[in-house]
């Protein structure tokens, strides 16, 4: 039985209503998982996105700050002014709508590469402009090694502006998201799946939250966060080895002159037992439980001293 | 600073390696979720699609069965060539490389729609001879309720030819998929993600397959879904109000005259105390525990027919 030109062309186009030709920007650097969608917004490397296909959705650049922040205000501001220029000059002139603009507070996978709360208030500031929903992934950056539960309260956006959407993982165990009330479907059942939200995790995640504040591990981590960073502008300065030290709570990073320093540091750290992941082409990244105190950084700041003369030998 | 031409080009299109432009075929009426990349995939309802977009991936027609079966053989055989050719003729002719075909062994969303062994043979065949990995989507089929673990194994598919991989959810709790060697990636970290599996998930489900063997459910199934559709046939052919009863294991739906007799019908036996959910435009499904015997299948018949004979009033 022949397959009519009607049949094959009502199985071309996706028949309303329903899969709109939308698209969401995200930036390039950005990591935001390896399902179909999400996977399409990741733009660290490549490696994920081999043999899955993708929406064709924008990237835009995400600011490349240069450290220390103090010596190069005006060159990294004027850094964040041109990335957000192109930001809109993406959703004005994209061939589809740009109906979402996702990021992360910190590019992690990418790098570590941070920005400052200026650019996000200002980026918030677009989105709401054109009408386009704001997500913040913070699936890394959630739970507090920030110092905060959330990364996006340092940006202090205006009350009536918090993000559209938050996504979450890692430390808070379940994954998820919440929402503000304007972006609820209309009716029922659209957001919908046989678990519905996995009432076991939620529970388990409303443990760690008490642990966090009963603890006052936020406190500990702003702490923490201050001794490592201070410690690690040190080690900088003194030994030329590590640069662009950079951070907020104990989220921080650090990179190597080359990506094969990086690769040996790592491994003499290691050989140490001290686990230190990198990130990016050639960064270090520091990623400690919520309870990691000074007597613990002391150990690793150790550790990487020692390493750091083993790299110049 | 200025947004060149070369960064808008280089944004427009997803960097090689990686983003392939590749189709999946699903079938017209199947549900295979809700994230993005599977809602593609999905064509049961509009509902499911609406303000998401989606690829522009191929829908199949699947067979649109008469019943009783025995007395519509020809036709029925007719019916599945078509739709068998119409899959062949999509593969050769769509725009993009049909990268997979994902399928349902029953489509449950879609209205309890039921195809032969022999069709989902064949269509087996195609996949192979074009080289395209062929996915059972079995989260509705899995773990039991048609009277074997998988329903695929219903099919006596050729040793050298299972699925590529199945997919499974909802009685097993834990959700995944199971795939063949060649479909494992090559290089470490592609299929990879931070919970690694969720442990807990795999035993859960190992102690229900466990219950399932130790208490024999799978043969209760057979036994209770043969009893089942019996009595439904004698319900069709006494009162002629329910229709095209059709079944695997418990797995059995059938058809009212019109979408209002069925939702009245559902709405009698709510008020009965029995759960009786639709499916399609005008179907009822049952949907059992794997230990619903005999017994209980009595209770809903008797209610059924109460229903039935309030629906003639």
């Amino acid at each position: 039985m022949a397959f009519t030109a009607e049949e094959l062309s009502s199985c071309m186009k996706n028949q309303a209503p329903g899969s709109p030709e939308l698209s969401f920007l995200s930036f390039r650097g950005g990591f935001h998982g390896r399902t179909f969608g999400s996977l399409s917004c990741t733009r660290s490397k490549d490696i994920h996105k081999i043999d899955i296909p993708a929406f064709n959705w924008p990237a835009a650049p995400f600011p490349q700050l240069k450290y220390p922040l103090e010596e190069h205000q005006k060159e990294n501001a004027a850094e964040e002014a041109r990335c957000l220029e192109e930001v809109e000059k993406i959703i004005k002139t994209w061939k589809l709508p740009v109906a979402g603009i996702l990021v992360e507070p910190i590019q992690a996978e990418g790098g570590d590469n941070f920005a400052s709360p200026d650019f996000f208030r200002k980026l918030r500031a677009i989105a709401k402009k054109h009408d386009i929903v704001f997500i913040v992934d913070e699936v890394q950056t959630g739970g507090g090694p920030t110092g905060k539960l959330w990364a996006h309260e340092h940006w202090n956006l205006p009350e009536d502006s918090p993000p559209d959407m938050v996504t979450f993982s890692k430390k808070f165990q379940a994954a998820g998201f919440f929402h503000n009330v304007d972006t609820r479907p209309g009716q029922g059942y659209r957001n919908f799946n046989t678990w519905l939200g996995d009432p076991m995790r939620a529970l388990q995640m409303g443990v760690i939250v008490k642990e966090i504040r009963d603890k006052k591990l936020l406190e500990n981590v702003r702490v923490t966060g201050e001794y490592l960073k201070a410690e690690l502008e040190d080690i900088s300065k003194e030994t030329k080895a590590i640069q662009n030290v950079r951070g907020q709570g104990t989220f921080i990073a650090f990179d190597l002159k080359t990506p094969e320093d990086r690769d040996k540091l790592v491994g003499f750290m290691r050989q140490a037992g001290i686990q230190s992941s990198g990130c990016g082409t050639r960064s270090v990244r520091l990623r400690p439980m919520l309870w990691f105190q000074p007597k613990h950084a002391k150990i690793y700041l150790d550790g990487l001293r020692d390493a750091i003369a083993k790299l110049k030998l």
